[in-house]
């Protein structure tokens, strides 16, 4: 160790300088372990796993991190191939999947395996766009409706102002939402290859205060009025969706189901009911009618450098099961998937290497076509991870706990 | 690379073995590498990142993931200290962050330093168990009923079935839940400093067979109802709750307020109302009337080896502000928090040391104390990430694009 | 019309007298008309039909309507009669409906017809307790356990307070729900044969009193806190129940739904998931998956004297069926009815008399026993209607108007 | 009695005839009288009150009721006047109130006079139209996304085939819902100054009709999805509104506070936070962020003929209050405020002269306005019912349960 990173640790450990201010003082990476070891002192345990990173600071500093200290290692294992016939995802796709979860990646393996036999899993992206919503304060209902019209009326100087601050963002609509004096302005935008938000953020904050210097009255109080809705489940996102409104859906013949998965339509459907439906009903399961998209969209989002709290609204959505003359149909809908291909985490080393194993690192040729292709692989996989969940309760599986791991179930 | 392992690779490559099936044929890190080989030569890209990991493979095969060709590595920052005066954690604490979402780390960072001169940040643990809910199907309601009364008087018998399966998890109580001739029982156990998932479910399979082999006439459908709610957000665990319920809150004097953020506890109190509640509520965010709660806990949770899919329901919960005299009451509730300080990805080296940075690996003493402690900090911090957005918003600077990053502000 | 009330109503006219002090100046009836002829003098119209009424307005003055010109008239019908096998009804039951809905009547009456047919419907009171939830507010979540804690300690305490106010309510249970400094307390009693909010109100009221004195610190800050919840549809209404949680269900052969449904199990089955599961999930009907409950509640609920504002949570419920060997299992769940057969509205001639058509009039021996048996019995209507609603879709006889009022179907 | 009615009489009791035959056999009064005879027979009470009606059975058979035996007479009170600066409702306005629960007229009564010497209360139609939305099953999620591209390019025809049904419904857009192979397509009319769900009904069956016949492959299951929503709470009616979306606001003086109600700003905003919106979101009380909307909806609703079971979504919407340098802004925003002054039973006698008090008893000029007047006045009253029961609850006024008529508290 540098007799300066050692000088720079004993400063922190006596608390004469702070964390984020080691940057400041030293180069990116001698920052990093100058923070590591002062951690270390402070707490007095060895982080030595932690250090051991690939992981670049001077890249991603003021990009993706602050404080660094290292990085956390998550297993990566892959899933597949699974067979799709989408409108972006065509062919067979490995998935990767990051995770500390036993069983959850080989649970969509052996979905995935049963799909193949089944013949491609068809996937449609239904809607797209990414959302901010501001929320205004205006003196009464009166103002607030006479705000709404001038909105509407001054649409494309807004959309101008907006388009400034980006070239990849478009913004495709403004939906308003009253509550008495108070106004949300859902600002839509198309984001191409981003998830996008935190272009949506730029753009709408400078539509704020455009809006704010041209119509009188109206104060934003917040650029992000929880009508976006971020990192939450809500009806906004169910209805008017965030992300990609996506859909996959397949049919198994009831050989394949009896052959690979020793079940029936019949015995599926009925958990798919009284688990997912009743269940969720009862329970109170607002948004997600479906046994586990979490754990997959989880599993994916850490491996591609999503925005990771996402994962809360992406994983909303609805399993539905048919029997069609003992064969079964099966789809899942998910309304609000926020994925990207480019920005945010993409851009680190294992992230985008995950990513270039679907054949979706970076911009696709036109622009958004790889965020749809990813979006519909996920959905595939979200597909694949049901089937084999509800398939194994339906046989008891879950119930024989000293196989689960053999089998691949998983909650 | 040896001949052994390359000739497995071609094999993966020609399609006459699958991924799964390596393990039976390599040692765990030789299968690691030839399935990482594997993917490689299938999709045509490479994966040194990927592959240059800590992990030992032989440690995590058939516990913590499987088919794995190497790791995912994530920023890992540290913010704080952040000072607590809890019932279990007291003092002075770094808490590590895991994200690819710049500006994060840095706003945690901002509003722990505010909260610390403010004094001690109140933590409480209001409720603790973990739960799983299996859904039964009768002929009738008037079995259902018989059913559930038969649970009631065998409680015992049942409890100690469950008992029998794990020296650690204590069934509280169950639960019942009806819906025409469809019944949830659902199991609510103390798992210690587990998180306790795996324990609850194995225990609860136990009390299923028990229950199904001594009540004519049910059926158990599923042992996981949707009703636990596993990673989904729902009543029931918002008000039976399902984890840890945990608040923490403090008051912040006028003079810190405007010192150290530049705003006032007017400012504050009307971004919290117009934006968590008045926006939660108008876009139907049902059970989360907060800013952000979901990117603290998601990076924490990705840092710690949580069982990250649980983000969608550990993030609800309530914001609360008051103006006292111009200073600042914050609180946040957190209804359904799931933590857990051994099993699951805690072992992992990386996981493990974070956990070690807040004096909570492993198991505390006494049992579920350590457990408790770490529901505690991360209330805090999720306090400290609330602050700082809610004081940003209310001045503006969210607006002020340039300046994001300095300032540490992210929603 | 007498010089007295003449004279009365120039002066209302000329704004000299408001309109509730007449009741201080003339006798109860002579209020009445006197108030009728200044509208009708003030609005230029009209209103015989209003006068022309049985209702005495001295005996319902400061009891159940206050301003009182005279009254409305509803259409009066009856369904009928309907076979119930409950533990409170047995036998035979015509149910009166008041409504101004074309073909809910008949549509109530073809449903009870083909149960009949079918057999005894089955019904079951699964539980039976009226709430209220004062909100209070503490200084701080410490403060807020302290209080809840001491509650729980002091339960014996409050019940004793809560009973003293009135000889039918027994307090149950205190259900405690926190957020941040404030708590709910949500109390419920068994209440008899009334409805029982008003006496419930009281008893509470006397409760925070007496909290309020004992706890130093804890203010009441309204004695209901909305998570009662009264007139409102709610979590805490589904999960934990308010007035009786009631089920009615039964069987009904191939040959019945052929013979008088023109239908079958599999095409009712088709259209209950598809309508009442997806399209209530999909629309976010959060509470309501059934298809109408909410008719027949509201045309009971007006013809006996109900509080008809809680038609909004009593209307809450699940309409569940399945396939058994081609004949169909139907229930439906309703976990928040709330009625009474003393009390309130149940006392004026035409709802007295409406309630004894069902032989529920009055008090119940034992108490509790009538209210229990109407709610059985509005179960069975609440079935008929379900049963009629979705088999009339099955058919598609809805898409044929003209025959709407003739097969009595209705939404 | 006459020969013919006692022998219809004996046949009724002896089973001969069922109840809903004797409208074949006999007049339509008649048969009113016969069957109310035949009730008291075999149920042994009298009927006399519910006999003794206005009501001319032969205008209202097959229009608003069925096996009518007379009516329920309710109490009619009037509260007000009111005085409201709308776009329709102009000037001094008395509101009709039909109720059994005492306090609630006097109540309303009291908040009016509040307003009234506030100022005129400002009222706006955010939004109108009337929905009805039809399920349709496809194949495929394929097939179901053509589906709905198909409808949107047909939507000339479709809205051609709806408006020859009727000369009033004008329809404005159809939305479409997707959840895997199932679309729900919800249509929206305007609806002049009917309610208008029977119109629009048989509008949407005649196009379902049409859809099907010229789209292979969709089928509709029921021309009600759920996704309407009729008589539900649901999402899509609270986002895109179902009948009226309707504001009512004012500033009331802290002079007027203290004078008239004794209470102030401050104490009123208390309440509206910790009940209305804490209370509400702790409790799940989804749509509903109100003290008692439902009251004076359902008393409205009942005393001038709207559909009562609408009671259930029209009373969703939310309160909000600012304190505005000691004095109140206070608003109500109802989103789904269903009502008609035609159609359904405002053709009714007692219904018709309650509709004409507030001057919009049947069509106005142009059409609608008379429909969107009501509302306004409907939204003003439910002002005046929030303010009277928060500063009732402010000042503690509910806990002095003896005076709890006399200051017209209710909650």
């Amino acid at each position: 160790m540098s007799n300066r990173i050692e000088d720079v640790v004993d400063k922190i450990v006596k608390g004469e300088v702070e964390l984020h201010k080691i940057d400041e003082i030293l180069d990116a990476n001698a920052a990093m372990v100058a923070r590591r070891l002062a951690i270390e002192r402070l707490t007095g345990n060895g982080l030595p796993s932690i250090g051991s990173t690939i992981i670049d600071y001077y890249d991603i500093k003021n990009k993706n991190a602050e404080n660094v200290i290292g990085a956390t290692q998550i297993p990566l294992g892959v899933a597949g191939p699974i067979l799709i016939d989408g409108d972006y995802a065509k062919g067979n796709f490995f998935v990767p999947l990051a995770t500390t979860e036993g069983a959850l990646i080989a649970s969509v393996n052996r979905g995935m395996k049963v799909l193949r036999k089944a013949g491609p899993v068809r996937t449609k992206i239904v809607r797209d766009g990414m959302t901010r919503a501001p929320v205004f304060v205006l003196d009464s209902v009166v103002g607030a409706m006479k705000f709404i019209e001038w909105v509407n009326q001054n649409f494309e100087a807004i959309r101008n102002v907006t388009e400034s601050t980006s070239k990849h963002g478009k913004l495709k609509k403004i939906e308003p939402l009253l509550l008495g004096n108070n106004v949300w302005l859902r600002f839509e935008f198309e984001t191409g290859d981003a998830m996008g938000m935190n272009m949506v953020t730029i753009a709408t904050e400078a539509a704020c205060s455009y809006i704010e210097q041209n119509f009188e009255g109206a104060r934003c109080v917040a650029v992000s009025g929880n009508a976006c809705s971020d990192k939450k489940q809500s009806m906004v996102n169910e209805l008017w969706g965030r992300g990609k409104t996506v859909v996959a859906e397949t049919i198994i013949s009831s050989e394949i189901l009896k052959k690979e998965l020793r079940t029936t339509a019949e015995k599926i459907l009925d958990v798919n009911l009284r688990k997912n439906w009743l269940g969720g009903a009862r329970a109170g399961t607002i948004f997600q009618y479906n046994a586990h998209f979490a754990n997959i969209i989880a599993a994916i989002f850490i491996a591609t450098g999503q925005d990771v709290a996402q994962v809360v609204e992406s994983s909303t959505g609805f399993t539905w099961v048919e029997n069609r003359g003992d064969n079964l149909y099966i789809s899942v809908t998910l309304p609000s998937l926020e994925v990207g291909t480019v920005g945010g985490g993409t851009r680190l080393p294992t992230q985008r290497e995950a990513l270039s194993i679907m054949g979706v690192q970076g911009s696709g040729n036109p622009p958004g076509s790889n965020a749809k292709k990813f979006a519909e692989i996920i959905a595939a996989a979200v597909l694949a991870g049901e089937l084999n969940l509800l398939s194994a309760l339906s046989t008891r599986e879950l119930g024989k706990a000293h196989k689960m791991l053999g089998r691949g179930i998983k909650t």
